[in-house]
């Protein structure tokens, strides 16, 4: 083969061609800085570690000692057994090959496998979709389904109501964000509030976009409650210092933290936005997942409120609210869907976005279709309802059984804390380690939370984040691990290494 | 309901709260500059009024010149009736519901729905991406995916060698331009070499990645040959300048222009590359859409003949090819699918690309599969070929039989000229228009191209693109049409457009 490849070039060039020296490579230092320096802790160095562990798992089996990886590091609920609900998946799949509408419905029927509602619902899908979920659709989205969002929006929030203009179908709730922060990210000296600890996407936006990381600490004492005045405390410095408060981040149910925030705490947080004209995003992805008579309220419909009830006051509030088909009740993650609703921005930022968006041209098509799933599942009286019912009842109380008795575990053991879990897919237990453990985490030259991590790991095949992958109060240290792997081995386990742990470092 | 609101919430603040004037809104001059700059045509003016007459159509029918919107600005193949192929729906729908799998073999096989390899593929795939295609995969792609994509490499290119590790499955092409150029793109001294006419992905991405565009003229009197010696002066010129040109981006075949790449011309690029250290990005999302006797050659097979040739003068060359499920055969465009492969990348740069993938967790996990698909089709003996065979024999004649019939048509006409149709979805004739449609376009104060093309949508309903979406040499204007849209009766009222805008504007 070498000589043909010989005869068929080498006729191309002249010697004087080829009489030159080859330029150098792109290296690290010729990259985009801000790109190079964002960190991602959620795939960061324990989960690669882990991917390691998997690949000599399958290659050495009985060599470590566990059996397999327990991944506790990403709100990945279907990777852990989570099931898909079945009338998403009916749907889905006859809107992928709608020659299953064009089958006999008696012969259809005999199978068993799509249910008269999953039929009727994936025709209508079709015909606002336009007849295949192969073509791009309108850059904000398939204008029926937006339709449903906004009606979703309007029931949920009370009767205030939402408009399709509003509503962007996206990629997920990150690439919502992303855009969105993209744009309002202008210079060096705009500020974004985020709070600490947060989901590493928000400090790796500020990075990529050249924006200041203006944080705001949770109060772990108060279960992770947020602090309007610890907040305005952050706009003040960052005034006096000449960077621009811009977008004031807010995650509601909090990740990693769960906590799902009261009326009065968004009231208090849309007053900062109102007074210092900071934009709002309200990551709210986590919803569904409220547990032990936490109630989830949506920023949206408390501004409503306030403009309301103060007339004037709060009119110039600039909310984006966005959610997401990844965790809830579809934990569709790898569908990649989610919806952005943009209120109080100008006709000239919307215009703005509108062009971003166009650029990437439009969303997943079926993303966008299990979006209107989600937010319009079955009602009583339809075929798939009961079977829909029970299989949301059966996540939400796996979880919620998961989550309490992993809190409980944590709460019973020497040099752990957790807080009550309130809502999301996490735990977010704070480490009292002792002298021991820090000074071998310094020999080896990492953090405290990241040796126990890793110690974990190695130990128990469980993956999870150390807690500066998602911003701690300086000397404290966590650790952030899911609630969604099946079974309660695991846990047992987990409790088995941190007594090992402790005895082997305890002072 | 007001009442209940002002009760609601009327206790959260007290009147000093309540003492301030609300801060003035974000306005464009807060955004950052290079996103608002970034200019992306075929979703652009022409398009966005193409919308409004369409929901004209659908309010007042019959008010209008036509009875439908022909949208030829985007290459949008099932929007325009092209039918996805059956085999990869029968797939997809499997991997959506996998139920189907459970189903009595006999009993199903009397729907006649689902082929029996249909089956037996959703079953490989399905364990490959690990059960379920909700679950977030890995960053870089689901492995045996990549493992197919590469062999369907190895084999396209004659033997030369692909690997998994090399291959990131992404988004759609534009994901992976975008990523790869958001970390290239150092600050504004970076040049990326862009062809002009080119997709305006690319000068979208300089403009966000705040780079130099630096336009390398395609010769429209070659059939918009690509000519290495003008690359090299754009190159030289850049140096003197102080800009470094860092990226060097071909598209292969040519959109807008439909040019294909001579094994020679691939090399002399491969030639710059190496000689000034400049990385390649080769655009060949439209390698299965090549006609009349043309060829498709890959910059990654020439790139390895060359190496082979010409022993430690191409070692350097830095290539990340891109390929789509949007275009070709599948046009599967909303479902989003299409990989990159990377070479000759060093360890850093292939590091840093892996973090910033992983910020965006990983691309939807049916658009992988459809990759899948698309680089591995149904084989002769499967029950699928004949079937799918002939569906791919429609696609491609009928796409062949329109592209040449709207040549012929554009060079019967006075004031258009048209290059012989090669390769890709478009083509992009070159409008040479009389002295009175210049002073008219003047007086609208919109280019003459961009008069034309309105007044073409006006007229007929067909939604094109003016040139300056996609750069022209000064001076020169045109216009790009898709050659998607069934029949023949809008290329006739096109002719008959043409015909009478000329009447009206000759000189």
């Amino acid at each position: 083969m070498t000589m043909t490849h010989q005869q068929d070039l080498k006729s191309v060039f002249i010697a004087k061609d080829l009489d030159f020296k080859p330029a150098a490579k792109i290296t690290k230092k010729d990259l985009n800085g801000s790109v190079t320096k964002a960190e991602y802790a959620v795939r960061g160095s324990i989960p690669t570690r882990a991917d390691e562990l998997k690949e000599e798992l399958k290659k050495n089996p009985g060599l470590l000692p566990f059996d397999d990886i327990i991944n506790a590091n990403i709100g990945n609920p279907q990777q852990l057994d989570q099931k898909p609900l079945t009338f998403t998946r009916q749907v889905l799949s006859i809107l992928e090959y709608p020659e299953i509408l064009q089958v006999d419905h008696e012969k259809l029927a005999s199978l068993n496998l799509f249910s008269k509602d999953a039929l009727k619902r994936a025709e209508c899908l079709l015909k606002d979709i336009g007849g295949s979920v192969g073509a791009y659709s309108h850059s904000q989205g398939v204008p029926g389904i937006r339709q449903t969002v906004a009606d979703f929006i309007t029931a949920r929030d009370g009767g205030e109501p939402a408009t399709p203009e509003d509503i962007y179908l996206t990629t997920g709730a990150s690439s919502a964000a992303t855009s969105l922060l993209s744009l309002l990210c202008k210079d060096t000296r705009t500020g974004l509030l985020i709070p600490i600890p947060q989901y590493p996407l928000y400090t790796a936006s500020a990075s990529l976009f050249n924006a200041q990381v203006l944080p705001y600490y949770l109060d772990e004492e108060c279960n992770w409650s947020t602090e309007s005045d610890e907040i305005e405390k952050v706009v003040q410095d960052a005034l006096e210092k000449g960077i621009r408060p811009s977008v004031l981040i807010v995650i509601n149910p909090g990740n990693p933290t769960g906590a799902v925030l009261t009326e009065e705490t968004i009231a208090r947080i849309c007053l900062i936005a109102a007074k210092y004209g900071i934009a709002v995003i309200s990551d709210e992805v986590y919803q569904e997942n409220v547990f032990n008579d936490f109630k989830f309220h949506s920023m949206k419909k408390v501004l409503r409120k306030l403009q309301h009830c103060y007339p004037g006051k709060f009119d110039n509030v600039q909310l984006a609210s966005l959610h997401s088909i990844s965790k809830g009740f579809m934990g569709e993650c790898g569908q990649r869907g989610g919806y952005m609703e943009i209120v109080g921005f100008s006709q000239d930022i919307r215009d703005a976005l509108f062009k971003l968006m166009s650029i990437s041209i439009c969303s997943v098509v079926t993303g966008q279709a299990i979006v209107d799933l989600m937010v319009n599942p079955p009602q009583p009286g339809d075929e798939s309802y009961e079977q829909d019912r029970q299989e949301r009842s059966k996540i939400f109380n796996e979880m919620r059984t998961r989550a309490n008795l992993l809190y409980e575990t944590f709460n019973g053991l020497e040099g752990i804390e957790c807080q009550n879990p309130q809502g999301a897919m996490y735990l977010f237990p704070r480490l009292i380690l002792p002298d021991k453990a820090f000074r071998e985490s310094e020999r080896l030259g990492v953090e405290p939370d990241e040796f126990y991590c890793a110690s974990l790991l190695e130990s128990t095949g469980i993956c999870t984040v150390p807690g500066s992958g998602f911003g701690q109060k300086p000397g404290t240290y966590h650790v952030r691990t899911t609630f969604l792997a099946p079974g309660t081995q695991w846990i047992q386990n987990w409790k088995n290494f941190h007594q090992s742990f402790f005895n082997e470092y305890r002072d």
